[in-house]
């Protein structure tokens, strides 16, 4: 099947989860706005395309379907890219945890974005700081302990046991996060060794090696979901 | 199937969503924390039980199996309980919808709580009062048009043209926002008419009348997801 991945330009942002499953199944896909420019996605955000009608991008063209939200888009692309146990209680798992990722990205988004989503950084900076603060300290140990325990329970490598969607997603939660709160992981580091170990694998398996090395990969930058400011890092501790 | 719902007591919080769903179907469910305290759910949390792990509550055991996050329970009783069309395609149309409540009502949340969840919101009030407004003004009008649209394409009397798990939390989005938000929704009130409608509709359904006369409705409260602050609530123009 051809895919078509609908996203905006510039970051990589929570299309690249959807980018990375893509990517290391080595599936036939168009990144259709980095191919036409962001003015493709209109139509869709404003009903004007068939098909369900996304909140906000990104948004997955398969055929006559159209389907929102990355964890939704991931549990429709596991079993056709072979990224998910086939088990219909496997899936629900490995949609519990891609939810739970959701989660955390929208903390990681609103720790630079505490007030206002739509307004810049710069007018709402003294409330990031606070809540950049509880992010280092409670929410990042919170679900990067979550997710290593997760790990740990199944057996080390994978979140489920095989690899999948998941382990790609975690694989990305690391490295935004190494982006954006170097300081804050480096002090996290002790306490995440199975996750640090599986964003190395993720890292060296060959399709994501070569994705990574392209052009398609865009580097993080300060426009994204993961933005590094070096006053809102600094350590985990109290 | 004999269900046990799992969520936190004194609240109706996120586990409302899977609530009205079981009581709608007239599942046979237990609510187990009500019946036996809040430290029935630790264990699940601490990994000491079998099945996934949830990283929060509410989580529904059905069976050997145990279920977290909202819209992934929802998704897997939707079938179970009639309450999601049959074909894949709508299965994915309504998880998608739903994973759009779910953002908003991490909006909603986050409108009395924008620095840090596990504080108290009189230590973020004056951040609290800047994202309450940016919610009025901006975040319910964009998420609550949207649904409006989406009811209005599908012929105006359900989101996905037949009764769905999705019209009951809409029904639950509805009725949180007009306790906590009162001013806000009687300005919004003009915009969402099929909305409203649908509010109304799904309170007449002769289980969920009866559920929300019955003693296991508990009233909204400032402890929960939509919290009555009159300082933060207002008008929707700028």
């Amino acid at each position: 099947m051809h895919y078509q991945l609908y996203y905006w330009t510039g970051i990589q942002g929570r299309g690249e989860f959807v980018r990375l499953a893509l990517e290391d199944a080595g599936a036939d896909y168009a990144d259709v706005a980095r191919d036409h420019g962001d003015e493709v996605l209109q139509p869709f955000l404003d009903g004007a395309e068939a098909g369900a009608r996304p909140f906000a991008p990104p948004f997955l063209k398969a055929g006559r379907l159209v389907i929102a939200q990355v964890a939704n888009i991931l549990h429709f692309l596991g079993p056709q890219l072979g990224l998910v146990p086939e088990a219909e209680s496997r899936r629900l798992e490995a949609l519990q945890l891609q939810l739970t990722i959701a989660d955390l990205v929208t903390e990681i988004h609103d720790s630079h974005h505490p007030i206002a989503s739509a307004a810049y950084y710069e007018d709402q900076k003294a409330a990031a700081r606070q809540r950049a603060a509880d992010l280092r300290r409670n929410r990042l140990p919170k679900f990067l302990g979550h997710f290593e325990q997760v790990l740990a329970q199944a057996g080390g490598l994978h979140a489920l046991r095989s690899h999948s969607y998941v382990d790609l997603s975690l694989f990305q939660i690391v490295r935004g996060l190494d982006y954006a709160y170097p300081k804050a992981m480096d002090a996290l580091a002790p306490k995440i060794p199975h996750l640090r170990a599986l964003e190395a694998r993720i890292a060296e398996r060959p399709n994501i090696a070569a994705y990574l090395a392209s052009e398609r990969r865009l580097a993080f930058n300060t426009q994204g979901i993961f933005r590094h400011y070096p006053e809102l890092d600094g350590g985990i501790e109290d």
